[in-house]
């Protein structure tokens, strides 16, 4: 080692021992005939001292590696904001090992470099203490997770990434083969059949950390390659999944954060459509959408009496709400993402009395029935949006989070975690420009082909599929869903029955998923599972929005690393010994 | 759980107890009136007792899937072979879960399924016992690394699958953009410049168990995606990087196969190929390859006389050696994967006499020069290649190994690691087929282009390329290489100088590693690292020769997945999309 010490450790203890310590030139300050040194690592920050003014030598500019040999010795003036803050080095010795230009931007933990100057010197950025934690915190997250997993006795078991091209919703990134020309690997979108099959050779308990892979149009919180926490058991049943998993969860939080879970309370997708207009909602604050249409009806306001939906939230304690706040409400409801026409709204006003923006259609007493509906007190915000059911609950579900957001009810150190169940198996696709064309206008699986309906509702496959429920459940954490899975089918009759109604004819689903229907035939278990994001439940644990800073070289929304420059174009010969060509 | 107990579990405590198991049927018999089968899960075999005769029913046939309920009894007759051999179950009730077709070969160890049909049936192949011990085993290695490079302060930090094409050694597998049509990513052969960047950004230590690819002709040993043990450390020595994964090593061993590895030996490259022709010895057993030249030279034998080299190996004990077995044995040194013109005895007789198949050229003096320069004593088989360096080298490597295998000292419950050091940093690259047309015909990294020259040689890069030995190490274990690493160049010129020699112009060098050795500007730390090939540590744990059974999904040796018949031809859409047409 070329250092006794990394330049966390050092303490008051430590003093008057010599000791060599490698790092990074943090800062440089003169004081009093002295220099001043802040040398970085991983582990900490260590201020050394020189006897001498040295500031203007090359290698003590920011970002230089140094080796350096000295005496620790107390500090004068502690900092208490650094572990190592009552000591400092009194330095024998300096040894440059490398030097630096000049950044592009700072290395602190507020830089002055925007986002686009990061991602190209990203090796630079991840200097930065913040993005370093979120990659610790991904690693303490990841080792959390094989240790609980593999004490369940879950076997971590890795599958192929040279797989075949499956329909399966999103498109498949494809590798050409060259001792196979003319044919193409793709890469997995997940590792679904292959943890289906592994159940049935008996594998019981599997899980793996896992590189994903999507090639879909990315939005700010999507990246071509993503990671999966996956897994499946055999010979169980869903409450026996949300149990193993609702363990993993509360290990999670207890270890890497310190956090007592409570008990994950459970919601029907039905319910949380009807209260959350959201089948992933945020329960950290309550504010749940309530039906207004039978309120309201038949009192002549055409708006109310013409929607098809009318649905109010109640916003504790924004009574004070100024027009102008209400108009501004007003426009970001009519924005095209939320698609609303207008916003409605009641004031229950400190002193009991009630004020609407329709006073016109309504008198106090209908607005007590509002009020009432709405389970709204004195100094709350009644605020009510009508249209069509689809728009509507969705625009409701939107404006709940907003006031969430503005009354400061969505604090991201407070976790609350929530089952969502019971998802409908199946539902109507129009056509969708993100889907390849032969997927679009038929039934599609609203989790996978391969997810068992609710034996009660077999019979409704037949008849009226779309009401058919699946053993389906997601977790939910502040709105986010973190993980999702289902109970498998595992019975072959039933599962060609999928395949029929998803609009895969016998030949096409003998093509893509014959290998798992033959599988089937050899004493397939009962089985089912979950994944997780892993990307997501990291930025969640670093309270974060964005995953990128959660993964260590990131693409930017056009799937390209800028830092290597990748996506790029390749060599003749290379095309030519693959046997492709490009066709632009 | 549909179970109260595994099929593994059970044991006399257990008897009384009414117990539910799920599994899969092994083995039926029928035996005075009553039925017993053998019912098979992931944790062992739980014999289950019927007082019926029930043997004809399809539910009960070979790896149907049974959950059966019953009350634990003491056997009669006792089977010590199996876990739950004190034990039976008597059946009070069976619930047949699925059935099952015929399997197309025996789920038992030893099966008499071929590799074509275990490998189109993998699924089931993966549930004898043999196999699936070999994954397990996989996973345990894989947590144990984790916890000890945990425990360690390394950090695993997931680099993407998705980069950029260079044109180190081997063929990229490449993937087509959709996004930025006419441009592909290649697949990683190995993180390598990432995990060089990750020591850039200071993250000290960092590893990660991740699958790499390679898109070279198939031997039997290779798999074109593969995975790796990859490490990297900074302000390290070459030293420090050998204690740090030998102490892996070791405590791999322990932990997994309860073996303690006395402290690692190390050999230079230049002494490997001395004493063993190849630069990974095994060392299991000793019969060195020894330099008769100037010992049999002068006596008018022209072969001796006129070979570059002349080398012998003696083995111990193999002086009754019949005519018979010595000719079959030449015959073998012929074969033009050997390469040996001929073969040349002398038996050092348990009489003390001494007798060779050149007693014309060489008296019985001359032949006792021979035993004595051999270490050969009574009994012993002294063997004799003569021809060119390279070409007998190799052969008499060769020769050793076969006599190790036939002589029985290459036992695989034993295991003798060995530090490989100091080997030369470039090697003379003729052309070779496997690699692409640029790279033929110069000079080549033997490591790769960041491999660090000794500092003392560094000079000789001027004059002397091909004697300049690099800061480079290999872990062999029984004859196999099972990690190899390096400490990196951390300084720009020194790499620039590198790529130079390596016919890489300015530009071509720029273009393809501009980011690292832009990244080596701001401050690079000196570090090294090493990469263990995991599916060979995980045979070797396991006593076999092939990595294909340690890997759980293999591709045969045309890199086809015979399972689910991947590679495969994708629709006219989806290359219309990527802008790519096959010219087949």
């Amino acid at each position: 080692m070329l250092r006794t010490h990394t330049c966390g450790e050092l303490r008051i203890a430590d003093i008057n021992k010599t000791v060599t310590l490698c790092g990074w030139v943090q800062k440089t300050r003169l004081m009093g005939g002295l220099t001043f040194i802040d040398l970085r690592d991983r582990y900490g920050i260590t201020q050394l001292m020189i006897s001498d003014s040295v500031s203007d030598k090359e290698g003590y500019a920011r970002e230089c590696v140094l080796k350096v040999t000295g005496i620790v010795i107390e500090r004068e003036s502690k900092n208490k904001n650094l572990e190592t803050g009552d000591i400092e080095i009194k330095l024998q010795h300096i040894e440059v090992l490398n030097t630096s230009i000049t950044p592009p931007f700072t290395i602190e933990d507020e830089t002055d470099g925007g986002d686009e100057l990061r991602m190209k010197y990203r090796y630079l950025d991840l200097r930065r203490n913040v993005v370093r934690k979120n990659l610790e915190l991904r690693h303490r997250l990841a080792i959390e997770t094989r240790n609980y997993l593999d004490k369940q006795q879950f076997i971590e078991v890795e599958t192929p990434v040279l797989i075949k091209s499956t329909p399966e919703g999103a498109r498949d990134f494809v590798v050409p083969s060259r001792m196979n020309a003319g044919q193409f690997y793709a890469l997995p979108q997940s590792p679904q059949t292959f943890k289906q099959l592994l159940m049935v050779s008996g594998f019981d308990r599997y899980y793996q950390i896992v590189k994903c892979f999507r090639d879909e149009d990315l939005r700010a919180d999507r990246q071509p390659e993503f990671t999966q926490i996956d897994c499946e058991m055999s010979f169980i049943e869903q409450e026996d999944i949300l149990q193993t998993f609702e363990g993993l969860t509360k290990h999670l939080f207890k270890v890497v954060k310190g956090i007592d879970i409570p008990k994950i309370p459970r919601m029907t997708y039905a319910n949380a459509m009807k209260y959350y207009g959201n089948d992933k909602p945020d329960i950290r604050f309550e504010m749940k959408l309530v039906d207004l249409k039978a309120t309201t009806s038949g009192k002549n306001f055409k708006v109310f009496d013409d929607a098809e939906t009318v649905i109010a939230i109640c916003a504790k304690g924004a009574a004070d709400y100024t027009r102008k706040q209400l108009d501004e409400l007003t426009e970001w409801v009519k924005r095209p993402q939320i698609g609303a026409t207008g916003l409605v709204y009641a004031r229950v006003n400190t002193d009991g009395t009630l004020k609407s923006s329709v006073d016109k259609f309504y008198n106090e007493d209908d607005l007590k029935n509002w009020a009432q509906v709405c389970e709204a007190q004195k100094g709350d915000l009644i605020l009510v949006l009508a249209g069509s059911e689809d728009k509507i609950r969705k625009a409701a579900s939107e404006l709940r989070l907003e006031m969430g957001n503005r009354l400061g009810l969505r604090d991201k150190t407070k976790f609350s975690c929530l089952w969502v169940v019971d998802f409908p198996l199946l539902e109507w696709n129009e056509g969708d420009p993100n889907l390849l064309a032969s997927l679009a206008g038929r039934w599609h699986a609203k989790h996978h082909p391969f997810t068992s309906p609710k034996p009660e509702d077999i019979e409704l496959l037949k008849t009226n599929p779309g009401n058919v429920r699946a053993n389906a459940y997601d977790l939910v954490i502040n709105g986010v869903e973190i993980g999702g899975g289902s109970i498998r089918i595992h019975n072959k009759e039933l599962q060609a029955q999928m395949f029929k109604i998803l609009g895969f004819d016998t030949e096409e689903a003998q093509k893509q998923f014959g290998f798992l229907m033959n599988a089937f035939e050899y004493g397939a278990p009962p089985h089912g599972g979950i994944a997780f994001g892993f990307d997501r439940l990291c930025s969640l644990f670093g309270g974060a929005d964005s995953i990128r800073d959660f993964i260590a070289f990131p693409k930017n929304n056009s799937g390209r690393d800028v830092m290597i420059d990748a996506p790029s174009e390749i060599s003749l010969e290379q095309l030519n010994e693959l046997a492709i060509k490009t066709t632009i």
